[in-house]
């Protein structure tokens, strides 16, 4: 049978995963500004039969921490749906007895509280946006340069994401940073890599082309997707720019305004 | 005629380019410090009949500041001796009519005093250091994504040097970074670059094969001058670190314990 695309995927659907921040919000002072729209369609989805998860790359605060924050915004979300970086760092670290030296937000940190800390053989880095200083930087650098073999976590490897004030820097370029640092390729937790959505897979039970994932992050959201076997819609909220509608290697199945658009077709298309 | 190698090929030696820091030098708190018995060898040099000139990627200072503070350190150094990227840079920002936004030190701030720097259209990193902050950062990265042709020049590309308190991330770090958020490759001036070697050399009216590079820097100071056909020494000082001498790339032409050694080692070939 031919490829249906999108939006004549949604007939075959079983389940979404969602990108949260630039989908759902966007982050900024406080708990960020819903984006128009979203609350609502987020409430189809779940009235609807599609299973759903969130993925998110988010990494400057603890699970509990950022879905309380949507639960402010009015998002039906919680813990248990969601799939993010640290806790599939905690795990590697645990199973291969690793001791990071962590550069990550404080409001990251609750989350390695079952960690062994001391005397560190690698590093953990997390968007720590203001705490990436010259100093922060150099502490990491130095970690990581007196390690025989340096081992370098990443949560996530993304380039920016849009707060309210403008567009940020993001893990990965800090990552970038270490890694010609000290001749060293990190180990990237969270989108895009494969053993992130296939957990999320696995925890709903799906095969990849029961599945679309919705993202405004072409390269991290819609082509690690794609990757999987899962396709990828683009939404032109957060931190989506006309030219990644000309991408030089990734091309989304669809791309769609914004989130309650995409919502609105998924469901018209399967009745 | 066999390659006389090192150092049998002092004798036909007509010059020298030496680094500054890490061969003269460590910097610091202060002025830094002399490296023992390196103000004799810059003496024993200056008196033979070789000709000589400085080759830094020092982006730090103006050259009038780093070379007064030389001076202080018992060095006899000039200004009109020492090739530096910041004027380099200058030339290539005016030939092209760049407006640069810069990611410098203040103190490097006078090398670009004739330069337009209104409304930017390309952005200059050298080594800002504790100006690195994520806040500067991000204003650069803004700078250049809202170019349709992102340009970056970059003062050097190292990855690290020494202070007296330990080592410090150097510009080429951050320069990867704004490289990965931007797509963008950045364009180098310094070392490792053949252009600036051969300003050097063509100052001094030599060849390539009449000229030997001493520096600290395995990659950017030996790599770069033996890319230009001259050959080149690493001294155990500054960023010196033992697996240099196993890198997988570039092989010195020669390790010597410090520029002292050198210069005897040199000195004593010709005579």
């Amino acid at each position: 049978m031919a490829d249906p695309g999108w939006p004549g995927c949604a007939k075959g659907l079983k389940g979404v995963l969602l990108d949260l921040c630039g989908v759902l919000y966007d982050s900024g002072e406080g708990d960020g500004v819903a984006i128009p729209g979203s609350v609502e369609a987020l409430k189809k989805l779940k009235t609807s039969d599609l299973k759903l998860r969130f993925c998110t790359n988010e990494s400057q605060a603890a699970r509990e921490t950022f879905v309380a924050k949507l639960q402010r915004l009015a998002f039906d979300v919680s813990v248990s749906e969601v799939f993010s970086p640290a806790p599939a760092a905690v795990a590697a670290l645990k199973d291969r007895r690793l001791r990071p030296h962590l550069l990550v937000c404080d409001g990251l940190l609750p989350e390695f509280d079952s960690v062994d800390k001391t005397n560190p053989n690698c590093v953990v880095i997390g968007d720590a946006a203001e705490k990436f200083s010259y100093q922060n930087l150099n502490e990491a650098f130095r970690v990581l340069l007196e390690l025989e073999k340096p081992v370098l976590f990443a949560l996530g490897q993304g380039k920016y994401y849009k707060e309210i004030d403008g567009l940020k820097l993001d893990v990965g370029v800090y990552m970038k940073a270490l890694e010609y640092a000290c001749d060293v390729k990190a180990e990237v937790f969270g989108k895009p890599s494969p053993v992130f959505f296939q957990s999320a897979l696995s925890d709903m039970g799906l095969q990849p082309h029961e599945v679309l994932m919705i993202g405004d992050d072409l390269v991290n959201d819609v082509g690690g997707a794609q990757r999987c076997g899962i396709k990828g819609v683009q939404v032109r909220t957060g931190k989506y720019r006309p030219s990644d509608e000309r991408h030089p290697t990734v091309m989304a199945d669809g791309t769609v305004d914004n989130l309650a658009q995409a919502v609105d077709m998924i469901l018209n298309h399967r009745h």
